[in-house]
């Protein structure tokens, strides 16, 4: 059996960091500071987490410098010391995730629906049941899971992955490097109507989606194709799960979303932001670079600042929420009182 | 090549309002005001971008009387003067995407899996990996995706337009002209369980769901089906993507709905209601007709009384929401100090 | 024809309860009170209902030994006394839902792709367009819709049954009895990302996903594989549509999430706990048993005490919430006038 170890000696060689301790040692994999045993390295990340590393079996340890100097002697292993230890750790789990990767085989599945008007590289993988469409491109190394549907016209470049029951709409673009998580709907309609004496009166969505190069995009989460210009969704964009983007959305490079996010149509948002899970953002508002929005906040006006932003009602016990609430309901009244207070207290001040 | 152009003149015939200026110009497309060119027309439908259509380049600016009076000699090219010009550009778009519409090729894919016991109209266009069952019936010039799923006895009435990837659970009924996206998932089971000493046990869901004509549903969103009765989603209701119907529900005709409402079990909603995106109706409700929910805002009561309601916190710099959502916790506190401050004065006043 | 009615006297014998009336009366179904006609049973769970209960035609009611003492002479049927009468509807309908069922039928269907690495139980049903990968084990009377792809070395165990297009990631494991809805997605990669001077870096989710027996999934919900470690969800738990579960989450026993719900990774909720629609878990948070959370709250703090609680804003009119929403923005204002209010006061009383 090949072993798929390392010798910590080549790990400094790849990912740099300095090495206190025994180049010879192998491990096998990276597992955190509880779970790890002698097989692994692990990483400590988070100081309050110093007092587990005191105690981890780990063989080596990743840490900053800082840390290097509170953790004691319980720890006897190698360590590794780094600026970034939570980068060093991503980079090492990539290492070993890379190592038990099972390549899908290139080639076109015999039961999957290619047009003959499809260019489709071969260094591609096409999976059963996949659909891709006529004047589509698709690149090198591309992998397109079972079930997936890809549109006329769209375009997926070179290494991208996109995993089962991926739904890509006509004449959407797809950057390098991307991963597209099962699930996810990219290009669909815009929610655009008229309304005409009550009913509404559909409104062509003829734009497109563009994906940017190393964007993720989280399982069922739906990106709508522009109505007359295109959704643009820049480079290392990374979408978590359920996320809506509306029709003629923005998102600049390196923005980060977590789970069940919704951006309404026309947003315009920064490079570098970040956004809590089920964070809500209005239509044709500009959210500024470096902006984070908190869990459960909604956006309503344009954010021009950098800078943390929150809006969601604290949690309560029912009965204490009941009272509050209640309270929150009448606000007005107790500002009310409030003024008749300075009323009466001024009047009788001033006798 | 074929022109895809349109005289401005043969526009008015087919769509109405008063053309000022060259019926013999000629557009091949519609184009916001900022991004149109001589090739196009253009409209104005917010009295804000008066000064964008004072330099529009397009040959023709479809607006209102009002705006007509407002709009200076700037723009130079045609008019067309209509009560509704946000409703003529849709109409003009109509027409444009019409033109560029590839149509789906009629019949069924090889690949496509059809029961012999279904009942698919020779005009309707079934795609490679769609899957109907038995007892199902397909309308006229209806158009099924790739990989979508049809189950036992659904019936989808003429020109209705499934895209790739939806599934419609057993003998749901869909109307005429939807347009149901990618992801959608009609029909599964309701969230029904009763419980006894402390398990779920399952309450069988066995009504259908029943979707009237000219209904649009978006990416991702489920419509579960009735527990012993069905849900029904009436004529002209757009639904947004990502968007949760629980069992049982009633949505009245027109209502519409953006990205990420969730309507509980058995709710009651009436026509040409809206919801913007992330409201939540508790189950049971009653909501009458022409209510106006604000996005984010959750619906603890029935409503009665059309109107717009709303009820969500207010975002903040993080700090300040710090500061706000701790006396927001305390207000009881506070409701108790102004009561003490009332009878301190009414002592002192009645002294 | 082959009739599908049961006698009471069966029914007390397969369910309990004491029949109150003719056991020789047959009933072809379970309806709700104001539905029912004279071939149902019905049941009276919930007592505000004791007015329909008078007036239903239904030739059998079940209802409590408390209520029996209340609903008069006004109904005539025959009554079946149970301790717990939603229980006892659950089990007939469940009775009454069997009769109708029409079975998949078993084996693999032709236009399935199954790997011959794949070990498939002969009972199982296997729909079309199905992909099941390598060293996946697929149990007795497993059902798996059209469309559904099994990743690598899948388990799913006996009796589970998944409706079309679920897709389930690599080497996540699936109990006994299962129910996963059209459109969920078990085991995408979790949100996982080192920020390496503005960039993302992924972290491999190696976790995989581990659910229990008697678990139901509802449409288009997702759940992440863990990173490092698994994603558990303990048996008997019941997700309803559109749910979103983070990386390396734990979810207790029979707790139960009505739809929209997210929990965000690696929070672990204990056993017997219920979530409303759209409430949020932030992650890493702890929440003990039998803890329940209201519709649209976020938990932003481990919960150690069983109990409800809540936090949203109440809904009003929006102009309504116009006033208070401003007031809540400037509570700290208000806090100081009352600080004001005390010390003014406080003079004049020392006066």
């Amino acid at each position: 059996m090949i072993t798929t170890g390392i010798r910590l000696g080549e790990l400094v060689d790849r990912f740099g960091g300095q090495l206190i301790g025994n180049s010879e040692t192998q491990v096998i994999g990276i597992a955190p500071l509880n779970d790890a045993d002698e097989r692994h390295a692990t990483f400590l990340s988070n100081a309050k987490l110093r007092h587990q590393a005191e105690s981890t079996r780990a063989s080596a340890l990743i840490l900053s410098e800082a840390d290097h100097q509170q953790v004691g002697s319980g720890y006897s292993g190698a360590r590794i010391l780094t600026a970034e230890p939570y980068v060093y750790f991503a980079l090492v789990a990539q290492y070993f995730a890379a190592l038990k990767h099972i390549p899908a085989p290139k080639g076109i599945h015999p039961q999957a629906s290619v047009s003959p008007h499809a260019v489709v590289a071969t260094s591609a993988s096409i999976a059963a049941h996949v659909v891709i469409e006529a004047e589509a491109v698709i690149g090198e190394n591309v992998v397109i899971g079972a079930g997936s549907v890809i549109g006329r016209g769209v375009t997926i470049a070179d290494e991208s992955f996109l995993h089962a029951n991926v739904t890509i709409y006509d004449y959407c673009l797809i950057g390098k490097r991307c991963v597209i998580h099962s699930g996810a709907v990219i290009g669909a309609d815009g929610f655009g109507f008229a309304n005409q004496r009550g009913a509404w009166l559909k409104i062509p969505q003829t734009g497109r989606v563009l994906i940017g190069d190393d964007v993720e995009i989280g399982a069922n989460t739906s990106i709508d194709r522009g109505a007359l210009s295109d959704t643009v969704i820049e480079e290392g964009v990374k979408l978590d799960n359920q996320i809506q983007i509306g029709h003629n959305c923005h998102i600049g490079a390196h923005t980060a979303m977590a789970g069940c996010v919704g951006v309404a149509g026309s947003a315009k948002i920064g490079k570098y932001c970040t956004f809590g899970g089920a964070a809500m953002v209005l239509g044709h508002l500009t959210i500024a670079d470096r902006v984070h929005i908190s869990s459960g906040s909604m956006v309503t006006r344009s954010i021009l600042e950098a800078g943390q932003y929150t809006g969601f009602y604290p949690l309560a016990k029912n009965a204490d929420w009941e009272k509050t609430a209640a309270i929150v309901r009448n606000l007005s009244g107790m500002r009310e009182k409030i003024r008749q207070l300075e009323k009466t207290i001024k009047s009788l001040t001033e006798k």
